[in-house]
């Protein structure tokens, strides 16, 4: 749709997106950020070892376990996690920085994550699950991902159902059955959040000039 | 946008557009109507007389005062007022009937009658002000209608200036600056309603069939 007149400002909203691996949500979250431009991506902090290609600070922020222990005990991070021996972290700063400016930050996180924000900043958070059409779909797509063996992707199977059974955790469903279609209900999803009442910050001024100007 | 396949059975919702006079929700209504084959119009019941070129059951439901009455007793009404020495109200049957076949219904109601479905049907609700996008534009709007006088039109600034003062009750605040983006805001906002995981009441088996059918 075109974009609405910005007569009223307006505070920025956490999309959060999880899925099972294996039902889209990369290749959605890509278009997101292509196509809607007041969007813009989470970086992350890890103790990860950088891997050639990767950018710092685009791709990630790259910092040694010492600082990262010592991010998480100033209470820098909206949500951390050890993952394979490797701590992840999305740092405040950034975000609210983005939101206080009116933009939109999208996060590309799983339930554990999802829980970690909604305890600390519910208001400005607006989650939603993908979910695969069919079990069907789900399983074609995580076994093409590579020759892996029929142990390997029923151990991914399982894994999907239990990143699922966390979907009651989450404002909006949405089924990717057809790209596009998944792409256009998520923005449907962002516009209609950036016209509630209570994240048009602009609002109360708004309405007081069209009373009184009379 | 595409519609999304119905994968999940969901319950219908309604939306409640209020505004002051002259702010272009009527237009804004039929517009809506045209063009979401899902969304239908609350027929209301009335006392008032029929006027020339009114479709019983289709413009109103027209009763006599003692059926009315009769209505009331039996609690047969989602919200009624009375104006102008008539009844209008809005039975529950045929919303009721809407919503549980997965329709929607549109109200075109004052923040009164707002409030006394909230009242009784909070969950289903989805309540959004239309506001012109200044008080020039709504003067010019008011002052268009007729050949009225300057008290007239000032009568009719002040009752709007009462409408706008509720405008903290509602869910989403859209402003009429351009009428195709007030609409497509308005679109944006029932698609991301009807992906709300609380309203689609088939969630549960679907999901309980992606998770158990590996």
């Amino acid at each position: 749709m075109t974009e609405p007149i910005n007569l009223i400002g307006r505070r920025g909203l956490m999309l959060v997106l999880s899925s099972p691996s294996g039902a889209g949500k990369t290749s959605i979250a890509h278009r997101l950020l292509e196509e809607d431009s007041a969007l813009e991506m989470s970086v992350s902090t890890t103790t990860r070892k950088r891997r050639p290609g990767e950018v710092e600070g685009k791709d990630y922020q790259f910092v040694d376990y010492e600082s990262f222990c010592i991010m998480i005990n100033n209470r820098e991070f909206l949500e951390y996690a050890k993952v394979f021996g490797n701590y992840y972290g999305t740092p405040k700063g950034a975000v609210t920085k983005a939101l206080e400016a009116g933009r939109d930050v999208l996060f590309d996180i799983d339930w554990q994550g999802t829980q970690q924000i909604a305890d600390s900043k519910r208001d400005d958070l607006v989650s939603v699950f993908i979910l695969p059409p069919s079990t069907r779909d789900l399983e074609l797509r995580l076994s093409q991902r590579a020759q892996d063996s029929a142990e390997v992707v029923a151990n991914r199977m399982a894994r999907a159902s239990d990143e699922i059974s966390h979907y009651r955790e989450y404002d909006y469903i949405v089924v990717n059955h057809v790209i596009d279609i998944a792409v256009a209900s998520i923005k449907a999803i962002l516009a209609a959040e950036r016209l509630k009442r209570d994240r048009q910050v602009g609002l109360t001024d708004f309405v007081k000039k069209l009373r009184t100007s009379q």
